[in-house]
Formats: structure tokens, sequence, C-alpha cells
């Protein structure tokens, strides 16, 4: 990617994060990523719509990479779930609760209006959830059940940010570690 | 409400949820509503924004109903938590996957746009919490704790419509169901 691609694709992820795909116009994201009128639809020649595609795959994968930072370093896989959260309310709030995650708002406002925008979304969704699996069946839980692990982590996640941006306390995020981690605490005693 | 504003209340919040506030247009809201141009300024002097901190409210109020309606008639909790969320699933598909939470949407997209509006979706997730926590400390659950259960069900349900509008599947509320029942049984047998 040029560099003026690469700043248009960040500017817009900061952007549909922060405020959602529909808020977004693309002179916000030009003046953003303080690139000129014409790099957007040279770079995108499908527009708003084909910069968000990107900017969702983009950003997805880069969430997608958190799981290894926060889990790897942890003395435990339980200990690592209840940090993962707890530190995503710590960024949330010291972004002034804006920060949270990339996909989410975007995914509820096009899954019924922009088919591509939609298939981006999913697409990450699916990826997290992929390669979350092999963090359970290590420790000897069956792959249908580590799914069903990696969705319910996924969901607490995405819910308790909804929460915790809408009532500015990080108490749904740490409600949600604690409690995932008891989840996971309790399937690797029985799996 | 006279019957023009509970019908722009109504093609207010509908839309809202299917593709967002941003998306939405006053004119769009008059059309749905069947409503004549002035009437939006008549009833909602502050345009649009007033609209929807009514329409969060209203139809927060309405989904604050769903859990007595589904849970009351289950044989057990256990069994009331498990059917609420396969039945938001039934009904998402049953929608064309449109119809999930009515706040959600509006609540990541306003939350660091618009105080009003975040107030409002702030006061509709706060009531469905303290709603919820008679129904856990019912069961002799202590109250600090019914909270944290009715959290991590709302996130959990929150999160759920996210990746199932996304990825056109009821698996991630099946999951969620089946993961919070799971948590609920639990803390009745150990409260």
């Amino acid at each position: 990617m040029s560099s003026t691609k690469e700043r248009l694709v960040t500017a817009g992820a900061e952007l549909f994060r922060r405020q959602g795909y529909a808020a977004t116009g693309v002179k916000q994201i030009l003046r953003e990523a303080e690139a000129p009128f014409g790099s957007m639809y040279h770079h995108f020649p499908g527009g708003k719509e084909e910069l968000a595609a990107q900017a969702i795959r983009t950003s997805g994968a880069l969430y997608g990479l958190l799981p290894e930072a926060v889990l790897d370093p942890a003395p435990d896989l339980v200990t690592g779930v209840r940090e993962f959260y707890r530190l995503a309310g710590v960024h949330l709030e010291e972004t002034g609760w804006a920060d949270a995650c990339p996909i989410a708002t975007v995914a509820l406002e096009v899954s019924s209006t922009s088919e591509p925008l939609r298939e981006a979304c999913a697409e990450v969704f699916d990826g997290w959830l992929v390669a979350a699996i092999p963090r359970f069946t290590r420790h000897g839980i069956a792959a249908d059940r580590s799914r069903e692990l990696a969705i319910a982590l996924v969901c607490q996640l995405e819910g308790a940010f909804v929460l915790c941006r809408a009532m500015r306390t990080t108490e749904p995020l740490d409600v949600a570690g604690e409690m995932m981690a008891g989840v996971v605490a309790r399937e690797l005693v029985s799996p």
C-alpha cells in the first residue's frame, strides 16, 4: 500500500470506530489523513464503501493480534482471559470511551444495508473465531467446544464494549472478564 | 403522545435499529411514518436528536418487557435464559437479520458524539440491569452477584447480536444461550 492509501485506511478505520460508517464523510477522512482530494478515488474507485471494506479487514487483522500479545505472556489461560478484558477497559477509559472494537459499530450499521461491508465484517469475526480455537484445543478441549468458547468470549467482549461506551464505566468489561475467566477455568478442569 | 408523534417515534426506532442513527434522515422518518413535514419540528423542536432520544427510551422500555414475557412462562430460570437467546435468534432470522437490539447500533454510533443520546442509551441499559437483579436475588443469589449475572447476560446478548447480524447465522445466539444458561445453573447450585 502506498503511504497515502495507508493514511486513508487508518483515518477511515479510526473515524468508523469512533462514530460509525454513515456519520463519516469522505471529506473528513481526507482531512484526517492529510490526503489530497483526488487520492480517494485514485486509491478507492469504489469510494467510501471500498475504503471501509479495506479498513474493516486491516483493523480486524490488527485487532486479531491482541489475543496473542495479551494471552501468551500471561502465566495461564484463565489469567490471560481476565487480563484481556481488563486491559480493554483500561484502554477504553484512557481514550475517553472511544476506542473499543474497530468492527462492531460498522457491523451493526451495515449488516442490513451493505452486502460488501457485511461480508468484510463477517470475515473478520470468523477469522478471530478460527484463530482462537487452538488456544483451547491445545489444553485438550474438543474442537466443537473450543469454537463455542471462542464465540462466547468474542460476544461477551463486543457486548461489554457497547455497555461500557454508553455507560462510561469499565464495570461491564471487568464483570465480563471475571465471568469468562470462570467459564474457561471450569472448562479446563472438566473439559 | 399524539398518533403522529407515536408514528414518528416508531418509524425512527425501526430505522435506527436496522441502519443506525447517522444513516437515517428526517425525510426517511417522515416518509415511513406517513407524517407531514411540519410534524417533525412541531413534535420534536430539537429535531432528529430529540426524536432519537425518545425512540431509544421508548423502544428500550418495550424491549425491557421481553425478559418477563419469556422468562416467567418458562419452567425454570435456566430454561428461560436459554429460551430467551434462542427466540432472539429465531426472530432475528425471520426479520432477515435486521431486528436485533433497538439500542446497540445507536449506542455505538453516538457514544463519542452525542451526549444526550449516549445518556438515553445508558439509562436504558441501566434500567435493564436494575430490572434483572430481582430475577436472581429471589433465588437467594446475593445482590452484587445478581448484578454481575445481569451484566454478563446483557453483554452476551448484545455481542451475539453483532456477530449474528454480520455472519448471518444464529450460531452465536445459540451458543450464548447455552453458555449463559450454564453460568446461571451453576450459580443456582452454589451461589
